[in-house]
């Protein structure tokens, strides 16, 4: 109900603000008897770290892992799985300004709005650093799933659908100090049939909370999506077939998930991201003590997040899949 | 878990398949010392039922709700307020073929490989009659919610997007035995700031996961939703402004959430609904034993579930908010 | 949160005030393919209900249960089962005065506190009619535990402990127009090694929240008890003993669970019950404007609850015992 | 589910073994705007540390805590806070032994068969280092507590009853190589009247379970307890009376809760420990390949529990009323 919790029996809390000692996860309701080392999760925390190019923020984050519990002689014990990741970097811009103006659609405003108080640098919770402990977590999620195979690919930023053109509108962005958004798509294949719930905890529903839940995402839609719209039920309706003594749909406009339980077909979603609300422009904002006024920020930023979003959306897909996985196994 | 409940504070769970004695709705959690009566939650159940027009269900059905406990006096007492609403007319058409076949693109062979048992008569659980309760917890959720105003209405059917146009594309669709989806949007006035829980439960998250758990949706977007991957940052970033003593923004492409928090501005969503998935085509698909087969179905159906599906997106998004509302009170 | 649900996966709500429509329970996350009838249920039920015998409360409810939904051809469909007792012979006392004044120990003061507003007929939510809805549910758990046996017995009335004395103890209070407590004993048999989690869901934990549920329980304890304390550790720790293939303790004073989690030997608790609130003796008490009064109640009443309290308790240990049996499943 | 977690809306999950790299807790849902620094927490933690008296074990643990997040300037901010201790003094003694055999009356067994692993170096989660994270978890929870008082006192040690003798016993048994258990009354002043829910979230039913989940309890039971049973209802009602303007019960049979919700009197009960399993007497006991075998433990050891719980049953106690505190304001 506060918000950092994810999941039912495979359940995650994700704690810690960018600039305060650490950041990290507890990961409670693994089973026992997992191989975890922190070099398997070093390397999903690798893919989101940012400075790996020039497409991306140039901060050198090390993001180094530490495996604080839960595991034995290399193995998961069935007990929580605390995960820490230290800050570092914490200083060089300065936060002084953003302690009395309200970034545009930031969080800035609500967070001070809901709870009074707020943690201006770098933005606390709000920061994209909290999706480290998603990202860790995630990889531990993957163990579960064995064979599921989740891949996450970029389908378009801003109006680019090229890799070079993709490239080159983040460098452009970059350069005038502004942002762009785009879409990721995801594709899960081998997914066991009869993963999800009836009703409120359907699976594509269960994802779409998940995707929501990372930072600038604006929309969700599974298979034909809004698509769909444009489809007559009889061209929509995916026919189903056994071939080579497998039960398939000829088309998936479901994409992969019926009634709310996955049919064994691929799982397909796309998600849409906004342009990151970070700019080098000056904007139209108010004071805390609420007077109007104009901010104009400066320092590093990362003018496009979807190359960083890459594995947080697999993470967020593997989390969603293993709790359901171990929910599945109850109620067998 | 067992996904057939929605909320924290404010709990809802709902019971019941179209063909069985009654179907209804639990709801725990509601504030004590509201006033509430029948008539209430008659009068959006009212609007969900089918055969009000030619062109949704022919079916009568009187849809009567009772109160069976929570109410004292014509108040709320706090305790479970438990709504009831009986079957009827639940004779008629012949399931015998469908207790072989699996109809495409409907939840019977993902229900029949998940329970290893399904109730075949119109549904069962995935019957659209299942959001009978959710309508009529919703009617309590308003009384919570108070100055909050939520107004769901259809854009867009098939590729028709005036009034007169979308009738004519539902009728067409009815007439050749076909059926079609379409886009409804909902607006939110009168939202208070700070709604909403950072991380996983922030309010569209938890708005995603509600719209997509209504039967035929396949996307949602937020405020600028898919549309945003085509604004620089610049252009989408909402500016912030202090008018006539109230804080705005001058353009609303965050939809009225930042960082998971309400900002008080209106909240605007779109939700996609495929085609409905009965139609009177014949389809390929495979019967209970695996053999490769073809279903034609005969009798009524609803060849477009916009119509009464706006009360069911109002319901979702009252109790969403109703929820939200109950745990801002209790972090305040 | 607000109190009327039990159980994670295994889990149920019950509803219902003694003197409205009905009484009833939702039970969702029962697993599909168990064969279930009402008669099944209605025997469970009625073990509990009163008018059996001159010990318990005179009133004839006859406790007719009905399933509404999440049963198909007598099968469970994995899908919610609400059950359902209309309410009987509602009239007769008059509760005029009650509308009034404050019943000591009883929750007529804390309700009236709590939620501003009290159902003042019969008790309302804290009635023990409440607990048809367990009794139901828990004969539905028991059909999950198959081989578990659960027995609970009564050891003890005021200062009886055999069942003459017992009886006696009881009809002595009747005729006083006073009441007894006493103490039930709950021994369950063939229970999988490896029920309930460490730390804060420990099984015996878990038993002892469920157990303080039921109205007019006083206390908890498992094996050795409070006994424990008179013990040295030596003589206190249950040796471990390989004997005929199985791994034993020699004694018992862990009461069959160690850590939290069950070991595999009978699980022994007991609880006691203070005497019935409702007695028909001058007691000194406040009116609802806060006026010191007395009241003298008139009419039938329970003397003592334990006979009719054994079904209850041995509910509660199905219900709790059949959740962590489908934990355990997800956990494996 | 998986039982690390305590608390709906005042959360909290702790984690970490005794031989692992640290120990900790993570509060999720602490209100913001509470004045929080790591003295406040530490001075809790000091008094639940081992090596402060003869009585105790002899170990010296410094447990320093350290704030990872959800504190900004000395305040907190509504976000997750992070609380960790890292761990010392971890070698020392030998485990060989204790991998091969489970101790009797230890979790060893029953952890070795619920998840096929176990961290046999100091208990593990078995560990008395687990309520670390509580009793930190604890003091954050005082604060929102105000006024409410919480105190914990030892009222017998084995059969002593007065200081002299319970130390006596405690010194004893510590010779002799053996150990001893005993009652712990706690006594909660200046609660709010109506915290608690009906039904199942009773708040004596709620603090039964937070007092069974604390390693080696035994019993719980609130206001006349056991003792419920000698008494006729006439003798243990508790009248009510206004006196001084405040509505009061003239005797505190109920311990502070009727129907499951606080009066406002003082809460009352009491919890029995078993005594210590270390001991170092020769225990019979199996191998983990299922030979029997013996045990003779050396080494150092707490031959009473119970000095060192008095702040564990405090933490559990504030932890279950400041959850409580925080669901009132959601409902009123």
């Amino acid at each position: 109900m506060s918000g950092n919790s994810f999941g039912n029996l495979f359940k995650i809390t994700t704690w810690g603000e960018s600039h305060g000692p650490a950041i990290g996860v507890v990961i409670d309701g693994c089973p026992a008897g997992l191989k975890l080392t922190e070099k398997d999760i070093q390397k999903e925390l690798d893919r989101r770290r940012p400075g790996q190019s020039t497409l991306t923020t140039p901060r050198k984050e090390s993001d180094k892992v530490e495996i604080l519990s839960g595991i034995f002689e290399g193995m998961t014990t069935g007990t929580p799985i605390s995960l820490m990741v230290k800050n570092k970097n914490q200083k060089g811009r300065d936060y002084t300004e953003l302690k009395e103006k309200f970034r545009p659609s930031h969080a800035d405003y609500t967070y001070e709005m809901k709870y009074g108080i707020r943690d201006y640098l770098g933005g606390g919770r709000a920061s994209a650093r909290e999706t480290i402990g998603r990202v860790a977590a995630g990889a531990i999620a993957k163990k579960i799933l064995k064979e599921v195979k989740i891949t996450a690919t970029i389908k378009q930023i801003h109006k680019a659908t090229t890799q070079k053109e993709m490239i080159q509108a983040i460098l452009e962005a970059k350069k005038s100090g502004d942002s762009v958004g785009g879409i990721i798509e995801c594709v899960i294949k081998n997914v066991p049939v009869g993963l999800g719930s009836p009703v409120f905890e359907k699976l594509d529903a269960r994802l779409a909370q998940a995707m929501l839940s990372i930072p600038a995402v604006k929309g969700f839609e599974i298979g034909s999506g809004f698509g769909a719209i444009e489809l007559m039920g009889s061209e929509h309706n995916d026919p189903i077939q056994k071939k080579k003594g497998k039960v398939v749909t000829l088309s998936n406009n479901a994409g992969g998930i019926v009634g709310g339980i996955s049919n064994g077909m691929d799982i397909v979603f796309r998600i849409a991201f906004k342009p990151t609300a970070t700019i080098f422009k000056k904007q139209s904002t108010i004071t805390k003590t609420g007077k109007n006024t104009t901010l104009e920020m400066k320092g590093r930023h990362d003018p496009c997040v979807l190359p960083r979003a890459i594995p947080i959306v697999e993470a967020m897909a593997a989390l969603t899949l293993a709790d359901e996985l171990l929910i599945q196994k109850a109620v067998k």
